[in-house]
């Protein structure tokens, strides 16, 4: 059971459209006490990869039984199903797209269901292309009113994870790759301080490269370099990241999301 | 009276200056329950027929007392009148300038104020330019404390709405044009599933076209076309939307607000 | 004590990323009343004179005992201090890098630590990266709980303020510079009305140039002057502001912060 009423919102709608509010107007109407916290509605349109990266890196600090609600969602009103599940403490309501792939490797999955119980829906028919208004909107304020998410469906046989590369593990390096870029154009990589420490005792000799590029070794922080200067560092993730000290890596380094980066004797 | 203290917030303020916060913070203050939900502060600088677009389509979700504040005002400050009103069960309180356009068409009337009594002001005579705070945001609190609006000023005769062009029904089509672009690039015309349905009883034979190109018959969703292909269907507004699954329409097919949309034999 | 529990966020995070909703996973973790309010994410990367700006224009309309947390911080990590402080009755959190700069010459300072006390700080050493999610949300939430700000650390000698130039008085003119450019293109200068009444009594003969071009004497408001035409005005934080009546003073202009503003005889 939800008991606090606290509920995260993620999509690709955007903020300059009614979407996102037509959302919290059903939320609210069908559970007053709501306490809605956007996470983003900036997830690039259609980027299920890039909503799954945000997700994992913001649920895990929120208190037990928050409610997060993700409509990144290419696939509306086609047959891919919704999803409601308990992971690590908390309750996450999502399309079967993937979205979950890097939350489900770092949080464990208690409860999983295929939202299908009609009794939870509106008596109207949901338009075939707003999902998050017409289903994802009052199955949340149930959920925040204490339904029990089992109540919702059939626990299902599996569900989608996306196909991603892991790093490459080499006898001299660890051959990764850029996952996400920020705000900041700083250039976050799926390499994780784990697997540099899993392979190596001291890290303070090895080097990062990114697209061919050294940048040196791991630094501490941003302010470390000379401003306009590239440096590599363990970020507030666990992972290695490339930032320009007051800049933008991702310029200065004409780098994208697929970049390799490398970690090397 | 609005018992909830849900109020929302319409704006083109944009989400980088003080000004949203600094309505909010007057809010707060004069009603420390208020419940503050943004519907968009990213309406296009002074485009009243956007924000009236936006809040057609945003507020009808919302419970029944909820108070909506819309400042799209480029008149702030000169004689534009300032206008509270209670329609469909709802509150709002805007400039009289034409915002309220499309929603008048969907809402019952139940009462309308012209905002004059100086008594629900600050002391401070308000500014010139924004009057968003220093209007709004204290009437609204009050109204959210419980006034009743009509001790707000006396009833106007008439208030501003939009010269808005209505589809023209001809004998075998319907001819209208694009009314918003939205944040994936859809085109979202005038024309209802409600005006198809009063035309023809069958709408499976119909083509749709966009700025004179066939885009064919009404699909049900996004997916149902291969990618970065054009499709029309009835968006979740119930009207005609031209899109590409997974792509923008508006790029595709090099068309914006104001482009001709037609349903035809 | 901040016994609302109203607290507002400041930061150059923008809305994309998972950091700001990270930071109120812990804030609302530790303080489930927690009322939290943004007053933006988009400072412009690194930006402390505009996150000064907008600090000082927003915080003065909320409530006593509001706290205002501030993440502009781009020597994260290094050993800049930050600062708790009281200031007019409210509370703020913030790196000592000078973006109270303009607040601190507009309201009085009541109290001022050094956050040191590693007490209200989670067991796990912070990240380098990232103050925001690790030091600042927690500590915050502390103050909105109640703690006395005053047992977070010593009392600091000096704080960092930004150098920044002030309008010159000449004899016949007042000399000044654009400080903030706003959403709608608006050129808001440093110049304020407070000083032009201690130079001149009259104000409707002065005329006001930004950038070398004559822009008239002061108006009223923006619908003043034809659609188009520069004017310029005191705006509403009582600042000699050049805009454009519904459209943008900045791209009519070519004039960006710097810029000169004079206000002559």
């Amino acid at each position: 059971m939800a008991k606090r009423g606290l509920v995260t919102l993620l999509t690709d709608f955007g903020s300059g459209d009614p979407y996102v509010a037509a959302m919290k107007g059903v939320l609210l109407g069908l559970c007053p006490r709501a306490q809605i916290v956007d996470i983003s509605h900036d997830v690039p349109a259609h980027d299920v990869l890039a909503g799954s990266f945000i997700l994992a890196q913001a649920t895990p600090y929120f208190p037990p039984d928050t409610l997060h609600v993700v409509v990144v969602d290419p696939g509306v009103g086609t047959d891919r199903r919704i999803l409601a599940a308990r992971m690590g403490g908390q309750f996450f309501l999502f399309p079967d797209n993937g979205v979950v792939t890097l939350l489900a490797g770092a949080m464990p999955l208690e409860a999983l269901v295929a939202v299908r119980n009609t009794r939870y829906l509106p008596p109207t028919p949901p338009s075939a292309t707003f999902h998050g208004r017409d289903i994802f909107a009052p199955v949340a304020a149930h959920i925040l009113n204490g339904l029990d998410i089992r109540l919702l469906g059939p626990q299902p046989d599996k569900y989608v994870l996306l196909d991603m590369a892991s790093p490459h593990v080499e006898p001299r390096r660890i051959v990764g790759s850029v996952m996400y870029v920020d705000h900041f154009g700083n250039l976050i990589s799926n390499i994780s301080l784990q697997q540099i420490r899993q392979k190596w005792f001291q890290t303070d000799r090895l080097r990062i490269a990114c697209g061919g590029r050294d940048i040196g070794p791991l630094q501490y922080t941003y302010g470390q370099s000379p401003q306009g200067t590239p440096l590599a560092l363990i970020n507030s993730m666990g992972l290695v990241e490339i930032a320009v000290n007051r800049g933008r890596a991702s310029e200065a380094l004409g780098a994208s999301t697929g970049a390799e980066v490398t970690v090397a004797e």
